[in-house]
């Protein structure tokens, strides 16, 4: 088999786990497999040096950040090979620059354009187990570029594809996806295997396992993906293509408190408004989540919308700029919400499982704000407050429990 | 006035100290020069990086050393980089590899083999000031290399070099070079002016403050350099062409208490047998310094050399090797000697000069151990425990200290 191995930044954050990472590798190579690893810089590397760069400039240059940050993966690469010799396996570190790893030039949050599989597959045509740094590549200008958030996740998955591989292995901190998340559900059910799609709403909507990014380039190319620990053997999840199943059923739910929401008051009613709005959003690159408009009877509108509480600032000034232009009264903002999410296969087509989401909500005797859906996914806006006791009831009614 | 600047490690250990950096050389782009700059890495950021490698394998692939210590370079020129650029400055920071400064594949100690000009240049002419690390470079198969020792310093060398720059400033932690260690010698003589010739050998016979490496390059390419305290104005000292002087004079004087001694006693006197020792040491890659070979009466050698402390073990693990080949009767060792040389232009033409330092050494009731010379630099080999008290003798009888 060949297989592309990711290991994340605390599956590598000491020596000693480095060590154990090596072994781990190792093992699947004397198994007869072909192993590319993909790595990320260890434990708080990457904050260590954002800080240290931020203690020169608080606002630096983008092409300069990733030089700075790009050397945590350089180091941890360099230390998993040099590991690797140590118990008698060739292992050969490249930087995303020596293996191929094209993006476009958005510094801090580059896409990837294209892997260029030839260094990687003539190391590993001689035997050699070829170790490439996570979250970087390289700008059409030879400049060093990173991903951006789970961007070591989408780097595996891309090498991943590039190569053909069989299966794209993601080593991490839990053993698997789990059908909850247990800050907020006690014992919550493992998942053995689960859809790109499902597996897709659950990482956009508070799943942290696996980054939405990497699953969403996993599905395109189909590449199907494995979530283990990275020093505990045991449970696994599976993600891929998963046969059709004759009920829908609700394997996960999520909950997201990363997010706020922004009111524009009675806006002026007239057609281009929304436009306006949306598009002055664009501008800022901020993307929305929910959006609930509500008529009011002097033919005003409220506009209503989620975005990152990590974008709210960004927001509400891009909101205070256009506010006059659409006549709103005034813009506010509540970060005190959350979204509780239910995620599977056409869910949206079962009618008992949309009555038993908001009906367990109304059994709690809480208050919904917002709702909306994929054919996927379910979800509710509530009151952060509430967010324990309507998961908790959620994961009950749903059966998301460990037994 | 086109100028490369090289900053070392100590003038850029802590986010403070570059930024003091940024500001020296925003101030000499301001004076209207084109500047490029060259960085090593942060204070012990290098140690760092190599204890942190040594955890996971004692004994690494050389190729994965400088995978990760040239992280070190590639921290410091970005944070140098947006340090200028909040001063309003475009600032670009370039690895070895982006620079274009192409080495063998000597890993960990790379020899340079060119330096492509054609980056750096057209970042000038945009107006830009390249930071380019020191220390690095890449191999022809496109592996990161490291240097060695001196590796910044010649980095700029050659750099100035390539550009054919009009001074290669070298700004460390000290105001320039002196005329004697103060470690050795009290209030040694400020040196404004020195050649080539002076300055290599001072570098090769105990100085610190600046390498061997880069003064022999910078004297084959005459490189005018210019040697700086990074933070303190005030003196300075330049190394170039020397204007021949009517009578020698002795410029300096260093102290080298980083030898040790080998003997091979009583070797065969036969054709051939010095070859093979030298040999050995050549296969070891084992530089000599002073080598002395006395006949006994009855036909065989005493062979006595001196080899950096450092060497010492391969050096006696490559005679024992050899010891029954050549006959020796024993091979033992001496690391309580040190190295006292006088420095300056054609003084071995002086037979003054080299009175006065047997003299002086021997009025201070010092044995010699052993002499080497060059044409501008005569050394002696003596006991360790003396070398305060003849070091200071020296000074005092050439004049060396400040007035």
């Amino acid at each position: 088999m060949l297989v592309v191995q990711k290991y994340g930044g605390t599956s590598v954050e000491t020596p000693e786990k480095i060590l154990s990472v090596a072994q781990k590798v190792s093992q699947a190579y004397d198994e007869g497999n072909q192993i590319v690893v993909v790595v990320s810089a260890m434990g708080k590397t990457t904050n260590y040096l954002i800080d240290l760069l931020h203690k020169v400039n608080r606002d630096p240059n983008p092409r300069e950040y990733d030089m700075v940050v790009s050397t945590g993966e350089q180091i941890s690469i360099a230390l998993l090979a040099s590991a690797m010799s140590k118990m008698g396996k060739q292992a050969v570190s490249l930087t995303g620059f020596q293996a191929g790893i094209d993006t476009d030039s958005n510094h801090a949050r580059a896409k990837l354009k294209r892997v260029y599989r030839g260094k990687i597959l003539s190391l590993l045509d001689e035997g050699k187990i070829p170790v490439i740094a996570g979250f970087q590549g390289v700008s059409p200008s030879g400049d060093i570029t990173t991903l951006g958030r789970g961007g070591s996740d989408t780097t595996a998955v891309a090498i991943a594809y590039a190569l053909d591989a069989d299966v794209c292995e993601i080593y991490t901190d839990v053993d698997g996806v789990y059908a909850a998340d247990p800050r907020y559900v006690e014992n919550p059910r493992h998942i053995e295997k689960i859809s790109y799609d499902e597996m897709i709403e659950m990482a956009a909507h508070g799943a942290k396992v696996l980054h939405l990014r990497a699953v969403e380039l996993a599905r395109r190319y189909r590449v199907p993906l494995i979530v283990r620990h990275a020093h505990i053997g045991g449970r696994e999840t599976r993600i891929g293509e998963v046969e059709k199943m004759e009920e829908p059923l609700v394997r996960a739910l999520t909950v997201d408190e990363g997010i706020a929401k922004v009111v524009l008051e009675r806006v002026l009613d007239k057609p281009g408004i929304a436009a306006k709005i949306f598009k002055k959003l664009a501008d800022y690159q901020i993307s929305l989540d929910m959006i609930v408009q509500s008529m009011h009877k002097d033919g005003r509108n409220d506009v209503a919308f989620t975005v990152a509480k990590d974008d709210l600032q960004d927001t509400l000034n891009a909101m205070n700029e256009i506010k006059d232009e659409v006549e709103a009264k005034a813009v506010h903002y509540d970060d005190t919400i959350a979204k509780v999410s239910i995620v599977g296969v056409n869910i949206l087509g079962s009618p008992e499982i949309i009555y038993g989401m908001f009906n367990t909500i109304a059994s709690e005797d809480v208050n919904i704000d917002m709702i909306s859906s994929s054919n996927s996914r379910v979800s509710c806006i509530i009151s952060k407050s509430k967010i324990g006791k309507v998961a908790d009831a959620l994961a009950e009614r749903f059966k998301l429990k460990a037994l």
